[in-house]
């Protein structure tokens, strides 16, 4: 019993706990579980061990032991070869969960490895949420063999689940909510659920609906089990928590999580009938994926897609952002050749012309991602984006001031010419002035026009701090030094 | 009532509910809730205005009806001067709750713009992870402050919660579990249930100890209210749930959340007592925080800083990482300094050498990506980490060659020159696969130092990159075209 118990309670359970425990079972059992440090590293390396001296059956141990979340990991880590003999050896019925802990790319191949029928046994228990993912990331006729392998209820819940996007609240539900009614009394509830064999996983709340099915409120079992017998669930609820309407996006639905602190929420149709609800665990894996492919985003990578891909395959889907980036090099190459004469002349310029365009990308590159950011936040918005402006361009200013007498000093130092000091002077404080308006206005008129500035704004960025960069510092040289 | 009931059980329960709706209570009630379109620009906008004008009860009314998490985000919107009149509308009850959902820095800030008694009456209800989130954000005597000002087990529980590390189990626990023992039935444990006013928030499970306090499994609610009343709590309980280690770093507890999809889960002790719980709202802020450190981190900005902070403020923050980042612009120019005499006779080159080290730099970034999240995943590993430098170093070759020669047509086609072609087609070879190895090498060898590669990898990368690019572009036209 811990603190939050009153000390006047602690004597009643201690002289129930004592009555029953003369009927016990072995109470006071031997082993208290504790987590155990999970070195990844030594079962990775005593996977490939196995795999190497051909033991099979060790590997198929080796497995079975982990949870199905762990077994996907390792999987994830072993190359292809590898990996195919690793997954001949998951039991059949554990197959199903380690899928839906893959990444899709290794999920999908995996998946037909399988023979048909295999597949369809492994999924046989999954949740249905999980198949639902599945089978969004499999080939549509292997997709399609799924659905029409599973029957009855199962395969109507599943039909309208895969009805809609992946990445809304109808493709995030599970249509096993227990509704109950708002007129009967928590006794009644309690011996209900108790005709029940189990409740559905992560089940922390009942819905409450009224007799056309339209969506009252929540109650939570934790409030249920506190409560007098004679309680009404009306008198329970929480009518204060809306249902999520089937349509909401994904990102809001998180949101929404993350606000109201929520373990698990209704969904409700466009006439706020309950039709199923979410759990918060597949909200965690919502939110850790989309900050996954933010950060695999910025690098032009597929955050679904294998570490061991072959080599043919990830070298193609690696050369379209190098062409991309080749692009923008190659227009800044573009500025620089139109100072040829100038370069020419005065070769300084030509050493010192990096450092302009990379103190710009980087300035730009802070402005950017804190809009980026303050959007997804919903916290850059009409009302503050001018003093938001003022503000960047304030600090673009002092840091323009800043670096440019430093690297205008050294350049000084380095050539002992003053014009060459004056001009970089300038171009980096222009540079900076400019990073910060684009840095700006680059995620702004994205956003307006439907693209993600995450996907698409460093590139853009970057191109307009070389393009300006080069353009200013050689431009002006050209001007004022020749 | 939804799929998941059997038909059998379905006329039960509409018998009974219908029984109990002879003394219902106004059971249709009139409106069912959904969730309203947060239309949060038309909020911040309405906010703004009656600012401008001065209505300031206007002000007080709009905060009143949204939830805390909602007035924190519209607070963070708000430029300093508005922001302060705002909260200054926001009722001592709900401040609190509102602190909790701030980034530290405003947290902070607006914890100090209330009198001492108002904030400890604000925080008077927080729950005590929150209240020790806020007051590790706060500075050390206003914190001292705050504890002080908490009394009887609160103040004990408080001061032990914050003798843990913020990023540890201990840090995201709170000591609020319920704890019954193995040997009493689900009766007793309902019948003592109902003898508590309510359940701390969250509360999906209840921990199962001995007599001496030690951890023996998990009892989840949905699991007691469809047990049989004479069940023993050992039978219905989860004794694989293993408890948290205390010293269990952050990341380790978000992993184990998300892998065994958790809602909540028991902290132990060294010794194996049961000490407290950790529940899934906090594992959801930690991985959202993360996250969006994780991102911000890439452009040298602070997660928990003040968008609108004073510009003074930000400028010299932001400055320091410019400054790292000059530091490897003035390395890159240095060694384009040592072939001056090369640039002043082959203008061309200055021209195309930023493209070598442009490409270098994104493809090196992809493989940084990669292998920062593989180390994250613990899916890179001494193990495959050979596998994976093959891997890559292919890629680099074939992706190399790929570009080398479009890059080489397009020199030869502007400037006419096939010396200039052979030379920027080696340099671009090389330095991918540089980048390949250097991608590959800095997380590993960061990690390795303690450093944390996301921090310092993207730097350190761009750094070989350029020098690498540079000096073969410019060192093999010395050697071969002069």
């Amino acid at each position: 019993m811990l603190g939050h118990l009153s000390t006047e309670l602690r004597p009643t359970l201690m002289r129930e706990s004592r009555e029953d425990a003369e009927h016990a079972i072995g109470a006071d059992a031997d082993s208290h579980p504790t987590a155990d440090p999970t070195d990844a590293g030594s079962e990775l390396q005593a996977l490939m061990e196995a795999l190497e001296a051909g033991k099979l059956k060790r590997v198929g141990k080796l497995l079975h032991r982990m949870h199905p979340a762990k077994v996907a990991g390792l999987l994830e880590a072993l190359p292809p070869a590898e990996r195919s003999q690793a997954w001949s050896m998951v039991e059949t019925e554990r197959a199903g969960r380690v899928l839906s802990f893959l990444h899709d790319e290794i999920s999908t191949a995996l998946a037909q490895e399988l023979d048909l029928d295999d597949l369809i046994a492994a999924v046989h228990h999954l949740e249905l949420d999980d198949l639902v993912d599945l089978i969004q990331a499999l080939p549509a006729e292997l997709g399609r063999h799924l659905v029409q392998a599973t029957a009855g209820a199962r395969r109507e819940q599943l039909e309208s689940m895969l009805a809609y996007p992946e990445d809304s609240a109808g493709g995030l539900m599970n249509a096993d909510a227990i509704a109950v009614r708002a007129d009967v009394k928590a006794g009644t509830v309690l011996r209900y659920l108790r005709l029940l064999d189990t409740l559905p996983p992560q089940t922390d709340t009942l819905m409450v609906v009224d007799r056309k099915g339209l969506y009252r409120g929540a109650l939570r079992l934790s409030v249920l089990v506190t409560a007098d017998l004679d309680t009404r669930v009306n008198a329970m609820m929480q009518a204060d928590l809306a249902g999520i309407p089937v349509d909401t996006s994904a990102l809001e639905v998180a949101r929404q999580f993350q606000d109201l602190d929520l373990m698990s929420a209704p969904v409700v149709d466009t006439e706020g009938r309950l039709i199923g609800r979410i759990t918060v665990d597949d909200v965690v894996d919502l939110i850790r994926e989309d900050s996954d492919r933010a950060v695999m985003q910025m690098a032009g990578l597929d955050d679904e897609a294998d570490m061991f891909a072959p080599v043919l395959v990830s070298s193609r889907r690696r050369a379209v952002w190098l062409g991309i980036n080749l692009l923008t090099a190659f227009l800044a190459a573009w500025v620089i050749g139109r100072f040829q004469g100038t370069l020419e002349q005065i070769v300084a310029l030509a050493v010192l012309m990096p450092i302009v365009a990379s103190m710009g990308g980087i300035a730009g590159s802070q402005t950017l991602t804190l809009v980026i950011r303050g959007l997804a936040l919903k916290q850059v918005q009409k009302g503050n984006v001018r003093v938001l402006l003022n503000r960047e361009v304030g600090i673009a200013a002092l840091n323009g001031i800043l670096w440019a007498l430093v690297v205008a000093v050294l350049a000084v130092a380095w050539f002992g010419d003053w014009g060459i000091g004056g001009v970089i002077a300038a171009a980096i404080l222009l540079n900076l002035l400019c990073a910060a308006l684009a840095g700006l206005a680059i995620p702004l008129v994205l956003e307006r026009m439907g693209i993600d500035p995450a996907l698409a704004g460093s590139v853009i960025l970057t191109t307009v701090t070389d393009v300006v960069g080069f353009f200013a510092f050689l431009g002006l040289a050209t001007v004022l030094l020749l």
